[in-house]
């Protein structure tokens, strides 16, 4: 116990600090200025180059021996956009509201969990793994933080992740892991020519339909406990031609294939070309895995961390997969890793707010968590 | 026989006088000009209103009684584009051609027909359909001057439009009708949404896909004696989402079917329909019909027109029913109707022009056609 830090006031200190991603400089000398006195030893780095970066680091840690547990997060935020009610980039108290950018994704769970360790027992170790590009392309991020703590040896032995994961209720879903997503660019080449004299030209959109109903008719996988399905949808189609009278020379399309562990995006890609190949051979086909499914399957930290929530707020928590990817993906193949934080409604909309007794609750459940991971 | 006409001049008259679509004033004033004096009553007259008008039309008749000969055209040219050699609109002979907008599509038949009539016998009847408004919407043009003809009580027995339709040498090719024309607009609606939360949103795209997959299975006909299969296909599809993560709210995709005397435009638009309201019923469709399909079946007319041809010069020509619409679908209404003229190879490109040769050629062709139509 090193004394006691109003979460608030934190949170709102963070908030004001703009740090659209990626973030660099005073936002972290706001959480630096938190956590020295708390006893973290304190390793800020900034890495890589435009366009991916630079980004700025944050490795900090207390304490030695295990249980170790770390806490990860991130101190950018997406761009604000036009009509906020305030400022967004000063924090403001309405009512019961904390209104400002990153106020739940996430500089509020960063602000609670620094809140945590100001109480918590001083025991295990502790350490706080945040990144200033998380809502960018994440190149220079979580996973140079990870390279950093393998570099000096810095092994957690679980991973608690910020973000805000609820939905309706401070409390009421944990994810366990996240479904993978792959993006998938088709170019099917043809002849051009005119509609009149069709044995002249090569149309190639009989060919993409093709190609596409025999996608549609394609079932990845039934799911599993932890699961959905994996799915694929065709998010858009491109000829682009303007003449009612012209056979045109491409048609496009493009797939989002969101899957669950039982699937690869590569796999996926070599699938999808398959297909392709087999109506279209020579059509182009471009596949980018955005991050491969991960799971930390149900066990003993989620059963810690759902402990917790349950102590604070009575609720029995939702473990999920649901949702798009995160950092998880990096970090559950370090330790195993859940992710809990505030309610996500208004997370990258306009006036994100959260409330003030979330804020007070979450780090109660963030301090009840760190005293049952760290007690030996 | 009325005295001689230099065809090469009058074409090159007739080219100097500037008339992109839709055309009125000085073009006619050569016409008007050089008719009279053969003989010919002349009726000018301007209807419509933009965008789609004034167009001047020009009926011209000479005799009375049968067998009555009417010749269509059009003094009204494309655009000249940029890049020609010389100036589009001052008509130049250079070595063995005459070059200037129109000089084949269709100037050049006019003044041939022209010089034609000056030494034609004087029996039975000769009138001059010509319009202005050929190469635009056509919506004033040859409709306008049927129109005039039943109100005057003008009937011709026989037309012969003077359309380019030589292909490689003049003579090779007569036409005897056209496919029809319709282009058809599909726009399946959806909800969007968000790909990882797809049971939330609607995604028209497989929609459309099955629709089009069922179109390409169509085989509308086997053709037959005198046109080719009717053909369908898909010229464009358009969605319009660039967001990789987003299912998007509609799907679209545009049909040209050109199609022969065995379908009707309404009709096709129907079968479309059908085939869309049975996957995405509550989907748009829209058709717009350019033209119906129309053949003069070889008789009296088309053995008339190749028999004058193969007189001049020789080639017995192919009956054909290829390429794009003319105006011969209205006059077909009116009375057996037939298509022959210069080689089209240049109309409609830069540098357009015409073989002196062949102008004196078709003067002979035609006074040969109207000898063999008027002979009593």
């Amino acid at each position: 116990m090193t004394g006691s830090i109003d979460v608030v006031a934190l949170a709102g200190a963070l908030i004001t600090q703009e740090s659209v991603t990626p973030a660099r400089g005073g936002v972290f000398d706001v959480l630096e200025a938190a956590i020295v006195p708390l006893g973290f030893a304190v390793d800020r780095f900034v890495v890589g180059e435009a366009p991916d970066g630079p980004v700025e680091n944050l490795l900090a840690v207390r304490g030695s021996g295990g249980p170790h547990l770390a806490f990860a997060g991130h101190l950018d935020v997406v761009p604000p956009g036009a009509g906020w009610t305030g400022d967004p980039f000063v924090a403001e108290v309405r009512g019961d509201l904390l209104y400002g950018r990153g106020a739940v994704d996430m500089k509020g769970a960063i602000a609670a969990f620094v809140a945590a360790c100001a109480t918590a027992p001083d025991s295990g170790t502790i350490s706080l793994i945040v990144t200033g590009d998380e809502e960018g392309p994440a190149i220079h991020g979580t996973r140079a933080l990870i390279d950093r703590m393998a570099a000096r040896g810095i092994r957690p032995d679980m991973c608690l992740v910020g973000e805000p994961t609820s939905t309706t209720r401070l409390g009421d879903m944990v994810k366990i892991g996240r479904r993978g997503s792959v993006n998938i660019w088709i170019d099917v080449p043809g002849r051009q020519g005119h509609v009149a004299y069709p044995h002249l030209a090569d149309n190639p959109i009989p060919r993409l339909v093709a190609i596409l109903a025999e996608i549609d008719a394609i079932a990845l996988d039934q799911g599993n406990a932890w699961f959905q399905p994996s799915n694929i949808e065709v998010t858009d189609l491109d000829v682009g031609n303007p003449a009612t009278n012209v056979i045109p020379a491409h048609a496009r399309a493009r797939l989002s294939i969101r899957f669950n562990d039982e699937q690869s995006g590569e796999a996926l890609v070599a699938r999808i070309r398959a297909v392709v190949d087999r109506h279209a051979p020579g059509a182009g086909v471009r596949g980018i895995v955005s991050g491969e499914a991960f799971l930390t399957p149900p066990g003993d930290l989620s059963a810690l961390v759902s402990g917790a929530i349950t102590h604070v707020t009575g609720l029995t928590p939702e473990l999920s997969t649901t949702g798009g990817t995160s950092d998880a993906r990096f970090l559950s193949a370090v330790c195993p890793t859940v992710e809990f934080g505030l309610v996500n409604a208004t997370m990258h909309k306009l006036d994100e707010a959260v409330a003030t007794a979330d804020l007070h609750a979450l780090t109660a459940i963030y301090a009840e968590v760190i005293a049952r991971a760290i007690r030996r």
